[in-house]
C-alpha cells in the first residue's frame, strides 16, 4: 500500500497535468485558480486510499478521484456566492475575486468537468460510478438548501442540523470512499460498508469544521473565524448551547442571532463566551466521538487486514484532530 | 414513424410522471415550476425524432430526451440570473419569482437530474452518450461566457458572434439529434451527420430567436421584446447594422448601445427604426437561408428515405418560421 503522501502526490500531479486554461479564458481562469488553491484534497485522497485498500489499480481511480475533487470545488464556488463568503483557503473566493456570474458559470463548467473525469474510469463500471455520483450530487444540493433554509427558520432541531450536514458534507466523504471501492471491484457489501464508514467520519469531520469556525486559528484555518456566528448559522454549537443554557442565556443567544451585521465582532465574542460558559467545545467533541465509534463499527464489519484498517483509522483521526 | 405531436405527448407524459416535489421543497419547487412551464420542448423532440428515423426504440430514448430538456432548463435558470431576465415563457423567471440563490441551487440540482435521466439509457451506450453530453455541456457554458464577454467588448466581429451562438445554442440542438441517433444504434457516420445537420439548423434557430427578440410579438414570444437591445446585446442584427450603415447611423447605434437603462423604450424604438432602415430583418433571413442550405447538404449525405427526410426538413422549417 502507498502512503497518504503518495496519494496526495498523485492527485497533485494529475491536477497539475490538466490544461485548465482553455478559451474563453474568463471561464477557465477561475477553474484553474480554484483547483490550484489546493486545500486538503481529502476526497480524492479517500478515493485512492479505498481503491488501494481493496487491491485495485489506483491509476484506474485517479480520474474519478479528480472528478470528486472537481465536483467538491464546484460546490464551493456556488456555496460561497450563496453564503457571501469572502475568503476560502486563505484567498479571495471566486465570486469576490471576479463576480457572481463568473462563479456561477465556472462552477457549472466544473460540474461538467467532474463528470468528464469520471467518464475516464473503466467502462464497465460507469453505471455504478455514475449512480453513486448522481445520488451524492443530488444530496449535496439538498444539504445546501437545508443549510440556507435554516438561516430563516427559527425552530431548527439538532436532528435537522445533523441531517443537513450529512447531506451537505458527509455523503461526499462516504461517496469518495465508495467510488474508490467500486473501482477496485470490491463486493457491493464492502463498498456499502466503506460508504457508511466514510459518512460517519464525515459527520465528525463537519463538526470539527464547525468547532474550527468558532475556535480555530484563522491563519491556519484559511478563512475568517466566527463566520458561522456572523451569518447566524445554526450549527450544532449554537443549537447545543440553546439546549443546555439557562433561559436568560438562551434568550441572549437567540437575540444575538438576529443581528444581521457581518462585521459585528462584539457579537462574535459574546457568542463565543457563551459557548465557553456551557462547555460547547467538549459537548461537540463528545458527539464527534459517538460518530467516530459508529464509523469504527462499520470498519470492523469489513474485516480488513490490520495495516489497512490502521490506514483508515489514521485518516479518520487526522480529520477529527485537524486544525486546518 | 410517429408524428411530432406523438413525440411531444411522450415527453409531456414523461415530465408529468416525474415526482419533482421532493424534500426540501424549496429546492424542488422551482424545478417543477420550470419543467412544467412547457416551452417548445424542442430538444427532447429532436432526440425522439432522430431515434425514430434510424428505427430505434424510442422508449429507450425518452429518458435521455428528458435529460436534454432538463439540462436545457438548467442553463435557462442560470442564464436568467446572469442576464437579469425577468420573464421566460410568459412567466416570471425562477430568480425573479424566488431569488438568485434558489435559481443557482435548483439549477445545479437539475444538472444532476439531467445526468440521472441519461443514466437510464441502455448501459452499453453510456460511454458514447456521456461523451456527447459532456462535450455539449462544456460548450454551452463556453458560449454563455462569450455572450457575457461581448457585453463589455467593443470589438465583437460577426464571426465571434456566430461562434458564440454555435456554442451557446446550436451544439445542443445538434447534440439532441446526436443522442437520439446513438440510442437508435445508427452508425457513427450517421450520428455525426445528424449532429452537423442539427448544428446548422440550430444556427438558423438562434438567428430567428434574435429576430423575434427585436421584431416579434411579445404576447406570442413569451418574453419582453427588445430585451437584447435593452441589454446592449451585440446580436447579428446589431453587428450587421453596424457593418452596413453609414457612419452617422453607425455612430448613433454605438452611442445607443452605451445606454445602461433597461427601461428606455425610446432607445429600443430608435434601434429598431435603424434596423428597419437597413433591412436588417431581410439580411438576417439571408444568413439563415445559408445555414439552412448547409443543413440540407448534411441531410442529403445521410441518404434517408423520403418520408424521414421530410420529417427532418419539416422540423427545420418550423424552427426557422416560428413566431414563438
Amino acid at each position: 500500500m502507498l502512503s497518504i503522501q503518495d496519494y496526495h502526490q498523485k492527485i497533485k500531479s494529475k491536477i497539475d497535468s490538466q490544461n485548465y486554461l482553455q478559451q474563453p479564458i474568463e471561464l477557465y481562469e477561475p477553474i484553474r485558480y480554484t483547483m490550484q488553491l489546493g486545500g486538503k484534497r481529502l476526497r480524492p485522497t479517500l478515493t485512492l486510499l479505498a481503491c488501494d485498500i481493496f487491491n485495485g489499480n489506483i491509476d484506474e481511480a485517479v480520474n474519478a478521484a479528480l472528478g470528486l475533487e472537481t465536483f467538491h470545488n464546484f460546490t464551493l464556488l456556488h456555496d460561497d456566492i450563496m453564503d457571501k463568503a469572502p475568503i476560502r483557503r486563505g484567498q479571495p473566493t471566486v465570486y469576490k475575486k471576479w463576480d457572481a456570474n463568473r462563479a456561477i458559470l465556472s462552477g457549472d463548467t466544473m460540474m461538467v468537468l467532474a463528470y468528464d473525469c469520471l467518464l475516464k474510469s473503466p467502462k464497465d463500471l460507469l453505471f455504478d460510478l455514475f449512480t453513486v455520483f448522481n445520488k451524492v450530487g443530488k444530496e449535496v444540493c439538498e444539504g445546501q438548501q437545508y443549510d440556507m433554509n435554516f438561516e430563516t427558520t427559527s425552530s431548527v432541531s439538532i436532528d435537522d442540523y445533523l441531517e443537513m450536514i450529512k447531506l451537505k458534507t458527509a455523503v461526499l466523504i462516504g461517496g469518495s470512499l465508495h467510488v474508490g471501492t467500486i473501482i477496485a471491484r470490491a463486493s457491493q457489501k464492502h463498498a456499502q460498508l466503506m460508504y457508511n464508514f466514510g459518512e460517519k467520519v464525515g459527520m465528525a469531520f463537519q463538526l470539527q469544521d464547525d468547532l474550527l469556525d468558532a475556535f480555530g486559528d484563522s491563519s491556519l484555518f484559511g478563512k475568517q473565524t466566527g463566520g458561522d456566528i456572523r451569518a447566524n448559522k445554526k450549527t450544532y454549537l449554537y443549537l447545543k448551547a440553546c439546549e443546555v443554557s439557562n433561559s436568560t442565556d438562551h434568550q441572549r443567544l437567540k437575540d444575538l442571532y438576529t443581528i444581521q451585521d457581518e462585521n459585528n465582532q462584539a457579537k462574535v465574542d459574546e457568542v463565543i463566551t457563551l459557548f465557553e460558559k456551557y462547555n460547547i467545545e467538549a459537548l461537540t467533541k463528545n458527539l464527534m466521538e459517538d460518530f467516530y465509534k459508529e464509523a469504527m463499527s462499520f470498519l470492523q464489519k469489513i474485516g480488513l487486514d490490520d495495516d489497512k484498517e490502521k490506514a483508515l483509522i489514521g485518516i479518520a483521526d487526522t480529520l477529527m484532530k485537524r486544525n486546518t
